[in-house]
């Protein structure tokens, strides 16, 4: 079985099977008679849900040579499964209480075997249907202040953070970033999808000067400043929850980047929901709270992350250069304001490029929806042109809610 | 001879003739009589010329397993020697005119085969003889432009770039810089090394917050910006010239960096000799006469690297969003602030870090080279404190002779 061959079910339950057998996992005792279905929404993989006659079960992730969206015309390395097994397991010791666990991992075959979250939701749909998460903001900021800062010059050795930036080089699953959230939505291309009522705004930032402008600005960051290592795509649909709990999955774009990246996909993915809010929730007291709940949890989210590096930057940072309060508050000033940025670049290319999200896409009424699209793309534009503006987070905060108003 | 083994003058024979008979290098003929001495003076390396009867030549460069000058304490990878082959190649087909040509390598006993430039002189040794060369500026502009430019986001593919960047990883001799140029000066460290009547000097510039957070921010691009593949070690020990060439040896501190830290370190030095002969050149108007040469150097150098920067840009660069005259400008205007930093940073770690610089050292008179130390610690604060504050090289060039006068 060591040749790379894309799965059907009987593989993956044979598999499992000599796994158990071989008692490499221990979900399963040894009478379990295992069955699998495959139900990946996602485009680059393979995703099987094996189970046993006691409701035992495993979910096995495996990645495709190509990228499934767009056929097999984009063709993809099977590293990205070597590289989001070794971001699990790195990120699993750094914040287990917030990292899907990962159970056994096979280069060859380009596969992860990984805890069944199926009790858990995807924050998307959940959030789509209005459903709140009231731990959601402080899981999250504790997850990405642990796994930025110890994964940073602050607390990594040079010799271990050089090591670490080679290991983690992903160029294939980086492009589709460097291409669909910083190049395509700025010009004309045929992987853009919008509707042709956008036509005239869609031009209009592709002749906005300052605007592409800072995205070249924000896409050379991605490309040049590899300062911790990201989770590379932290948008609704990587987050598992439910009232107790939160997960994060499938960080196969993890890569060393800038640390404002990951809280600013973040929270591209809260505003996209917030806006989509407008045509999904009509009652206007229960749209204002739901929306003020997201708002919320985005401030708080952004504040603790912020906080929780403060705090790992006094207590625990080892380069004596970086231990003082002056240089966090300083790199964090930056932080801020690449995440602002990110974060708005993200509110674009969700609207006009090539992957949206369900949040908008699936709102029916094609009017409301393009209304929310609209302001998507308003805010999207307002965020970038003045993330450099912001010098603190409550000044970024008002600039938001000067822009929802 | 796979097994690494330092040389001594018979190794570098028996070695250079066995490249003769395997025609190899072309430089001797068949019946060559060879001889070498070795005259390294540097602290990581032994360096022997080997040479005929006919005044043929090469040198010989081995890399030794630790740091020369401080014993066999601060042990090295022998790998730097690799990454000095691969540099000077990668240089070699960017900028031929001002790279000294490598013959051949050999990675197991980490030695490279180069060009003999005796004939030319060290900058450093020429300067603090008040020599002239007219060529100098532009020449640098050109060797640091084209190598910048052309292994920057500008110009390489992301895939090629995280290859080379992964290519070029140097641990070793990064935790150099990073230990000696931006974290000794400002800590009480036993690697540190000045005279007792600049104990006060010293203690303030530890005592300086807005200093040290200047050095930290610093340090952190160095760590965690790979703009381009640098030369990294810059200074005036490693140019060789005469009236008409200039070529640049001994890149084994090459790794990917920020553009500024090349130039500013280049400029430190130009600046360090500035000063230097405030106490070398005893009368006023030669004096005066020699440092407006080196500051017309130093100003000609930074335009026209500027300058082909620009001309790259629009001309040859491959990466759509950043082939736009406002995004150049705005990533030169980085450039240029960090390249104002490290050149204050390189004449403060020259004057009171390990490493110093014989254009001072060598001044005899001590009341005058501590007066020239004294020069050099100001203007090394000043740059840096000011650094950011300067929005183009104009504002540059008049705060440098503001601080001059």
């Amino acid at each position: 079985m060591a040749k790379y061959t894309a799965f059907n079910a009987e593989h993956a339950v044979d598999y499992i099977k000599e796994l158990v057998k071989s008692e490499l996992i221990s979900v399963f005792p040894a009478d379990a008679t295992l069955t699998a279905y495959e139900f990946g929404d996602g485009n680059l993989n393979l995703v099987f849900r094996v189970a046993d006659q006691y409701n035992n079960s495993v979910i096995l992730k495996q990645a495709l040579p190509y990228a499934r969206c767009v056929g097999e015309s984009w063709p993809l390395s099977l590293d990205r499964a070597r590289i989001e097994a070794e971001v699990l397991i790195n990120h699993g010791k750094l914040c287990p209480e917030h990292t899907v666990a990962i159970l056994h991992h096979n280069v060859e075959l380009a596969l992860t075997v990984l805890e069944d979250l199926g009790e858990l939701q995807i924050l998307r749909g959940a959030q789509i249907n209005a459903e709140q998460f009231p731990l959601l903001a402080s899981h999250v900021a504790l997850y990405l202040s642990r796994i930025g800062f110890y994964n940073s010059d602050f607390y990594l050795s040079a010799e271990d953070k050089k090591a670490k930036v080679s290991q983690f080089i992903n160029p294939d699953l980086c492009k589709i970033t460097e291409d669909l959230f910083f190049t395509d939505p700025y010009i004309e291309h045929e992987r853009n999808n919008f509707p042709t009522e956008l036509t005239e705004h869609v031009e209009s930032i592709r002749n906005n000067d300052a605007l592409k402008l800072a995205a070249a600005k924000l896409k050379a960051k991605f490309l040049s400043c590899p300062q911790t290592l990201l989770h590379g795509d932290m948008h609704s649909g990587s987050i598992f929850v439910d009232s107790k709990t939160t997960k994060m999955i499938d960080p196969e774009f993890g890569f060393f980047g800038p640390v404002g990246f990951d809280i600013g996909s973040f929270m591209g993915n809260l505003l996209l929901n917030y806006c989509a809010q407008n045509a999904r929730i009509t009652e206007q007291a229960k749209r204002r709270q739901y929306q003020t709940h997201l708002l919320t949890c985005l401030q708080d989210c952004y504040s603790q992350f912020e906080q929780h590096w403060l705090n790992l930057a006094s207590s625990e940072a080892t380069d004596i250069s970086f231990a003082n309060r002056a240089f966090s508050e300083d790199y964090l000033q930056h932080v801020l304001r690449d995440a602002v940025g990110y974060c708005g670049a993200e509110l674009i290319r969700r609207t006009i490029g090539l992957a949206h999200v369900a949040d908008i896409d699936g709102i029916e009424d094609a009017q409301a929806r393009l209304a929310v699209q609209q302001q998507t793309l308003v805010l999207g534009e307002q965020l970038m042109l003045n993330a450099t503006s912001c010098n603190n987070k409550d000044e970024f905060f008002s600039l938001l809610i000067s822009l929802l108003n």
